[in-house]
């Protein structure tokens, strides 16, 4: 498919921003955006760059209304050598294909998605960070358009990727964060929409989210609908421990996201020989390391964050502290490893770095 | 609050549709609509009487990627006497903001709210059709318009009210409908968001919907999320039982949302002295009940159809035949005395009805 090019001026586009240690998450975005339309019976047609500008929806767009809709989040980095990098972009494509199914929605061609953000990356490189730590964070996103009220899967669909320049997660260094473990609410159950990465699951997870905050915690610990005991994952990360030396996270069982993090974490431990298991691992087994002084470590892991290790866990009132209280070993060694391969600094025996330009 | 009213000219107007009796769902919507905006800070301003046309978001609007959402559904309809009327509005208001809580977005103050609606009733009357059963389907709708990526509770919102012409649920008379038990997909779970009228719960509830249209259900029923043997409700609908006479529904545990029809015909029952009861009722119980003979009648209750007999169910390859295989007394009453209060044709001893012009 032939990308059409909108470019705005050179004297139309916006200032750069000045202070790349300053530019938080998700609040600047770039000039342009890839786009491109479904229409049934047609496909995917308009593949195109726009300025980035306000969508026109219809008041009745069904995903104003029953959040027919699947999204993505990756970053691009310049490596070391002064090019530019995604960090296995093909995973990214294939869940949202994966999201796609499960929302009744059709999934963007692989190639013209994978060429559509190569594109955009090369007309917004200028965006790029460079300064430590820092990217370009990107977003595809894909919404039903179809004006219907009664619910009903939608006919048409937008297709969109944004990007925007984010800052080093950790600028002062890796702060280990408190985790609140949330027993009433609930993000998503067996049978619902969990493993998809779609709206709903982030509405469901608000209301927790909130009063987690207010209370002075980083995150929800979100366990099993039906018995509130196993592990699922957290906010935006999936979660890890390491107990006995054993690392350990939640088996994809169809209820939490499954993390591309998550896997090139438990990829690095076995080429490491570290035992590493997916298995369902309840609460009580992690206050039970604790008490036993066996609870390592334990670690979130995310394209945002990448590795982020927590310091406690609050249950039930009680405060579960974990290890030491520092950044364990091994969450140290996997966030040096996939930001080094990342960045270039390491090599890439995976191949799981992708050069744009 | 004063509302702005920037109204078409006259030959601007769309034709208004010439055959009542095929307006269908939810395809045609009026010339106008009633907006308003929340600001962090500023509370709701802009109160407003637009044209109907699209609405400007921002690719990063929070409703697009997180589904921060709300929304309702209601009915205006000309009554025997000429006038136009509104059944249980402050009902709809009440729930709207009760999913608001839930969703973490600032309830649409309730006396804007109606004053809104009056006025774009009042604006659009001419779109309210007249042939019997016939009404004009009320859409407020309520989205978070802040453009932020990262997962968080919108600054500003958008409130909308939409209205369109509906025809009439039962053409040919009441039909029987088919209905699916879903025992592997899950709309809600406790602690989920069931009871709220928000974008997730339809998003979760597509794929099994398109897998039992596609095998000729009419409908899908949810069970609860973790046994899945109690019966939640079904589809767009409330799901009544009468069993040796009595009148069962699923209570408001949560799970499943508090339908105004549900709540109309259980006062109507115990108005009736037909013994009815709000308690968890089991597929199991029904089949039993089925097999001894006593499952009189079953029927779902909801806006849209007011009372839709069930035909029978099919769980596990097995369908279930419900009474007699046609629509039962107490499924008949409810519609007639239901529709007749709001058709200005029986006496309306609940206060249910509202004049709006
Ligand atoms: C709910 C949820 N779980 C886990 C993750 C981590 O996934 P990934 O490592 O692919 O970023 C994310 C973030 O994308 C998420 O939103
Ligand atoms: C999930 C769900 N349950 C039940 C109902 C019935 O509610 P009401 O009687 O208020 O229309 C609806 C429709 O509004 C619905 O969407």
């Amino acid at each position: 498919m032939e990308i059409k090019k909108n470019l705005l001026p050179a004297d139309k586009l916006q200032p750069k921003p000045k202070d790349e240690n300053a530019l938080g998450f998700g609040r600047i975005f770039a000039d342009h955006l890839f786009a491109m339309d479904y229409e049934e019976g047609k496909g995917w047609i308009n593949a195109r760059i726009d300025p980035y500008g306000p969508i026109a929806l219809d008041p009745a767009a069904l995903v104003l209304h029953y959040g027919q809709e699947v999204f993505e989040g990756m970053k691009a980095y310049y490596g070391k050598d002064g090019g530019v990098y995604l960090f296995r972009p093909e995973a990214n494509i294939k869940r949202m294909a994966n999201s796609c199914a499960r929302l009744c929605m059709p999934a963007p061609d692989k190639d013209i998605f994978l060429e559509g953000l190569m594109e955009l990356l090369r007309t917004e490189k200028g965006w790029i960070p460079k300064a430590p730590g820092t990217s370009l964070y990107i977003r595809p996103n894909m919404i039903a358009t179809e004006a219907a009220l009664g619910v009903k899967v939608s006919d048409n669909y937008l297709f969109y990727i944004m990007v925007g320049p984010v800052g080093a997660y950790y600028p002062e260094g890796f702060a280990p964060t408190k985790i609140y473990v949330e027993e009433k609410y609930v993000r998503a159950a067996p049978g619902g929409l969990g493993e998809a990465k779609t709206a709903a699951n982030y509405a469901a997870s608000l209301f927790a989210g909130e009063k987690a905050h207010e209370e002075g915690y980083t995150q929800v610990l979100w366990l099993d609908a039906c018995d509130k005991k196993t592990i699922e994952e957290v906010g935006t990360s999936n979660m890890f421990f390491v107990i006995d030396g054993e690392v350990t996270t939640a088996p994809l069982d169809g209820t939490i996201l499954p993390g591309i993090t998550r896997d090139s974490a438990i990829t690095l431990c076995k080429h490491w020989n570290i035992p590493v298991s997916e298995r369902k691992i309840t609460i009580d087994e992690v206050i039970k390391a604790q008490e036993d002084g066996r609870l390592d470590e334990a670690f979130g892991s995310g394209t945002a964050a990448v590795i982020s290790p927590v310091g406690s866990f609050t249950y039930r009132g009680q405060e579960i502290p974990v290890g030491k209280g520092e950044t364990g070993d091994i969450s140290r060694r996997l966030y040096d490893e996939i930001t080094g391969i990342q960045w270039g600094e390491r090599p890439d025996p995976f191949g799981w770095v992708t050069k744009v330009c």
